[in-house]
């Protein structure tokens, strides 16, 4: 009998722990709104009606207005950090009330991003594959009274789809129909390697600093084999024309050349990128970011 | 005899899990601090020090200094989307240390804001009702070793109270004594139609884009029975004097009009707004808001 | 029988109540990284892939690039209101990669802070002593997959260590080797007493308002007996240069001056402050903050 009576306890016990475990139950929002006034905060209060149990976490709320290529650029650096299941809400869409699809991306790493099919998708759809597609139904997953609304679907469909789905209320399927294996994608430039010369985009600034990142990986840019010092020059472009040039040593750490002096490094995301030490080279040299910006960059001794 | 093991077992984990659901346990921050200090942060000590079970979201910190009236207006337009029995926190008191009140209002949809009675609660009370204020017994509900400084409530007081309620440490009825059923309020122009003239607020700009948001709801533009594509002419006052006079199509979305030019929508309150499509008319126009700004609004096929 | 089956079930509640509880799991983040782009967002997402029951939260990440002196104030005023086991993880870095150590301080108050030793300390070692310093072990505390990547020690390094050890994933002691029970310090200007002048540094502004903070605390203050009302004259230096002068009275609350006018009172960490009633005194008077800046104060009726 007392086996019975510890049997039942213990399952009674791991039936307890293993509803408040069964999923991670994280949605991370991102989105141009910025933090002045309170629509993060409603799209925050919506996934708690769904469930209180919901754990809510920011990418950035400071996305450049319609910007959807730094909107794809934030999700590509950030998601992969987040365990698998959790669910992204970006909601940068200009074109809202227009014809683009809402629809719920699941990599094939298990994460789901619940966005407009409007490019926001174009990185991280490439850099952790698509797994499934699908559209939202909202017959099914819009906020209850907000039909007469049509400007903020960021709280009334996507915050509120994003929370159904983390709290298990709906399963992935019940999102909506699936749709072909493909996103709306924005064109840019890829990295290559075209002889000695290293072609690239620069996808973003790292802004608190005045970095300058580009697209050109790690493994591309060892096929060039550059030991720490090695100078690399490279020369910024914007729609083509030569903005600057500079002679950069490839170096493990900013403290490796003195204060005020350029750096060529490996950036967090193990891509090529270049610094000064303590200033910041992109006001210092007037370098944007964006798909009309690229690099060339060569090692000095193959001059 | 297995029955009433089962019944035990049972009760048991109702218990459990109905402890950890009893109150959503939920506090939300507004304040005029910024983000830039500690203050923020040592708020959100201070509550996890009553509990570090209850979740704590922020509305906004970034109100203007000193601004009750925005202080108001965001309560307004965030407290609705967040679940009965959530705590709010509004914090914008320029009198601090003066004889305003520190109370709780408990709204008729369920919501308690903790604040200053200095205007912060003039719109949220009007649409929400009042069910009862209560003001701040500070001899119960103040942080220990707190009482020889006088000029962070908001920490010591505020976010004591919120979290002991949030927490249920303390009932509603603990939280001091009943006032009568009324909140200190601002002035501010009701929205109303004269003739065929709309006559309106202006609350707030929506900042982010640059659009001009009115207190006309939706309800009162309809007796107005305007279709999409109809064209309002819009005039803007600051202090009674004319600032600018535009026709913007009454549209469905953004995308209506071409980028650049004007439209009238509805935003997502469901009051009459005015944008530029991809561009800020609060800008491009020199609008502001608070309660010396105003507009007219009439129909042109009624000139 | 009964009463065995009401033990068990009692137990195994205690149990699982207790298992939710046994640490405080609260993590709370600074830096100098800014809300633009993804990097406290990956942090926290790190956090999250060690456990999803943390709770994280940020002190802010606005601290000025590089600017280790006002990380070090932010910590000081901000980690005493936070319960004891609570985390902290404060990433201001110029010196990554360099040879500056990677530590935990664990405080005579029992919180924990993982920080590069860079100065960051300087503070809150002094006011809540060190109980503790270890040195992270980073062949065993930094993420999985991580080693190539030389920029990123919040990410790969700091926040994945306090994570672990707000977990229970790792003790204390497994952060790694025991230091000298010391930190690295910055210099700064003591408050003294000397005859009737007070001096002291002005370790920051209290920015959101333009007040100006000293380090002077009320017990060194009540020596010289001030009184409400009484006037006090302080000087204000920049590197021994005097910048301005002021007479304010002593005041219980900032409306006990006209709008406009200066006031002395006690800020919320009962240091000596001055402000003007509703306008910002450092952009009046052009003063700033830092270990270069100071005061001397005089009681007016000493002179």
């Amino acid at each position: 009998m007392k086996k019975i009576i510890v049997y039942w306890i213990t399952l009674g016990i791991l039936l307890v722990v293993h509803s408040l475990k069964a999923q991670n139950k994280i949605v991370v929002f991102q989105s141009d709104f910025g933090l002045k006034d309170g629509a993060v905060s409603a799209m925050k209060g919506v996934a708690n009606t769904v469930s209180t149990d919901l754990k809510l976490y920011d990418l950035t709320h400071e996305i450049p207005a319609y910007n959807i290529w730094e909107a794809a650029f934030r999700l590509e650096q950030t998601v992969p950090y987040w365990p698998e299941g959790t669910v992204f809400v970006s909601v940068v869409d200009p074109g809202v009330g227009t014809s683009r699809k809402s629809v719920v991306l699941k990599t094939r790493k298990g994460h789901f991003i619940v966005t407009p099919d409007n490019g926001t998708l174009t990185l991280v759809a490439a850099s952790e594959g698509i797994a499934e597609v699908r559209e939202i139904d909202e017959a099914v997953n819009r906020r209850k009274g907000s039909g007469q609304s049509y400007t903020f679907h960021g709280r009334d469909v996507y915050a509120y789809t994003a929370a159904r789905l983390a709290a298990g209320t709906i399963t992935f399927g019940q999102v909506g129909p699936v749709l072909p294996a493909q996103v709306v994608t924005l064109p840019y430039q890829q990295a290559t390697l075209q002889g000695k010369v290293l072609k690239g985009n620069i996808p973003i600034l790292d802004i608190q600093y005045g970095n300058v990142w580009t697209n050109i990986d790690a493994s591309l840019l060892e096929q060039l084999h550059p030991k720490y010092g090695d100078i690399l020059e490279v020369t910024f472009y914007h729609q083509h024309k030569k903005i600057a040039t500079l002679k950069a040593p490839y170096s493990e750490t900013f403290g490796a050349v003195p204060e005020g002096k350029p750096l060529a490094y490996l950036n967090s995301l193990m891509q090529l990128s270049f610094a000064l030490n303590m200033a910041s080279l992109a006001e210092t040299y007037h370098i944007g970011s964006g798909s009309e910006w690229s690099v060339e960059v060569i090692l000095d001794r193959f001059k």
